[in-house]
């Protein structure tokens, strides 16, 4: 069996330069039409951008969110007053989004980086900040490629696969966490489809998925959210494979809107339903999906498709939680950088993530 | 409780003049920005509005379509041409829409309706066929007001429903199936709640659900269609109730695309599932679900909104079939003029269809 390095013909996220350059960002609002790239050299930016979801998916926000961190920071140069404005820029980027875990696991382990280096003064703990963003970022990549590894060996030789969303290279630092494992079953010669949902109000499927996919060679279907029911009735579907934003420590996760939906059909159609999340994504203080906080988005985003056409009445009344939780009884097995969770998902997870600690 | 008529501020579709007049029609395809009137006055124009769905709904199909075979023949004076251009025309109508049978019930009562007077001239025959399809209109409009009725005394006091698609006013040539009952429940005093799935590709619940409670006045709130799951988790909802544009001899039924995927969720939540269909759109030549034929439709519904605006990658592969079918057993019970039917239904179905021939 082939085994080939996935090449990703694009970056989602990067740092440019040295400890003086830039988060640079592919605004994802512009995509599929435009693939343009917009260079951050403040916090105000950074969590701008990811309010609009110009970089968005749990990881990607998370890295994206430590270097906003260390931009918060750069230009102090008293210890004091780094500590203050630490905290500050801190809970300033933490209310950006608050489904995601890894926007709070990534500020939290450069806060501790951090303090580390308390006491030798602003350079050093700045310095410190910077490796460890870049080092998140260098994980973050790392924790793809193994998810990719251990989710490949889990699916059937030549599988066909339905996502939501986009878990992709667009929502990581490296070849993506769902889609990281469909990029691993084709870069070892193996043949995929996928079927993507097109995820709906912001479309991230449609826009995000199918072009990711496309520019990396991937088959892919779009449907409709409301298609997984008659495509699960009418054509083979090996896998259910989708992301996680927060997985509680009983196995429930919150995933983009839909997820849910897709979770309680794959399981009336006994087809497998595989979550894929790195540890940055577990939040092991949460006890279960319902102390997940799930965020409530505009009305508009649902009243309009893309910001551009009105599809209803004006002003009609809108429920539009960006997210959903997914009970872990409907969990066929988690896909993690350590292997594959199967139930009970509470022992399973309390065992690999605290042996991790 | 009081039992004011249900009043609509628009018209769906209706016959202006005496048999000389025309179809006039409320273009759906331009709601809720614009409400404009198409008049047609040939076979063809007809054919056009159904495929383009301009005239949309299983129960207003029937009744455009048996228009249309007026239209079609109303030029014929001799009779022989007559027997050919009604086959010819028939037939033509049916390749319009494969799905609701209601089209082709609606042509069958036109040519036995012909039929009947074989052999007396065109001019009767034509005359004949005029009246019926008038006739095919005030049942139409009556079989609503009974749905209506029935449906509502199902329905707890002050109801919270979830819908798909538009089986409104805007599907018939009265007040509606599903959207029947909630103006039914209104009309009584009775404080009612709607959730409209806004059911892509084609924005049916955006665009005409919502259009048509807010003018007659119901409270919606709109909903993407991947929410469904989310709302049944964080919300009360008392019924989902549905149309449907097939009903088989065993109760499965097949309805726009979603309608499967919203059962078996109502099913997981435990909230009562009621399709609403007339007579009119029962077949029983068809045993069961998997007789039904499913119309696929334009990739380029999915890859585009509303045909405006584009979404994903060009010439991405879509999977686009415009209804799926339930299966009778998450059916919690059927609403039809003559009643409620309830489980088993196909022993329900055929008990009262048969009494009805």
């Amino acid at each position: 069996m082939l085994h080939m390095a996935v090449e990703l013909p694009f970056r989602t996220l990067y740092w440019d330069g040295d400890e003086d350059g830039a988060l640079v960002l592919l605004d994802q609002t512009a995509l599929p039409q435009e693939e343009s790239y917009i260079r951050l050299e403040d916090v105000g930016g950074v969590w701008d951008a990811i309010k609009r979801l110009v970089v968005r998916g749990a990881p990607a926000i998370g890295v994206a969110a430590a270097f906003g961190l260390y931009l918060g920071i750069r230009g102090i140069e008293e210890e004091g007053r780094l500590w203050s404005r630490l905290a500050e820029v801190k809970n300033y980027l933490l209310s950006s989004r608050p489904t995601a875990v890894n926007l709070r696991n990534c500020l939290e382990r450069m806060e501790a980086a951090a303090r580390e280096c308390e006491g030798s003064g602003a350079a050093e703990i700045k310095q410190a900040l910077f490796q460890t963003a870049k080092a998140l970022f260098d994980e973050d990549v790392e924790l793809c490629r193994k998810m990719g590894e251990c989710g490949a060996a889990l699916l059937p030789d030549e599988p066909t696969v339905l996502t939501i969303c986009n878990a992709g290279a667009l929502a990581t630092c490296g070849i993506g966490t769902a889609l990281g494992v469909i990029y691993t079953v084709a870069s070892q010669g193996r043949r995929i489809k996928v079927y993507a949902c097109e995820t709906r109000p912001l479309l991230q499927g449609a826009r995000l998925t199918c072009w990711e996919l496309r520019r990396v060679g991937v088959p892919v279907t779009l449907i409709c959210d409301n298609m997984v029911g008659s495509l699960l009735c009418n054509h083979r579907i090996d896998a259910c494979v989708v992301g996680a934003d927060r997985v509680a420590r009983n196995g429930d996760f919150a995933n983009k809107i839909g997820t849910y939906q897709v979770a309680v059909l794959a399981a009336r159609h006994r087809v497998p339903f595989y979550p894929v999340a790195p540890s940055t994504s577990f939040d092991l203080r949460c006890p279960d999906g319902g102390s997940i906080p799930i965020e409530q988005r505009d009305p508009d985003e649902v009243r309009r498709v893309w910001g551009r056409l009105a599809i209803t009445v004006p002003d009609v009344a809108v429920y539009n939680p960006a997210f959903d939780v997914t009970p872990a009884e409907l969990v066929t097995a988690i896909i993690w950088e350590g292997g594959v969770l199967h139930p009970p998902l509470d022992e399973a997870i309390n065992t690999a993530l605290e042996e991790r600690r």
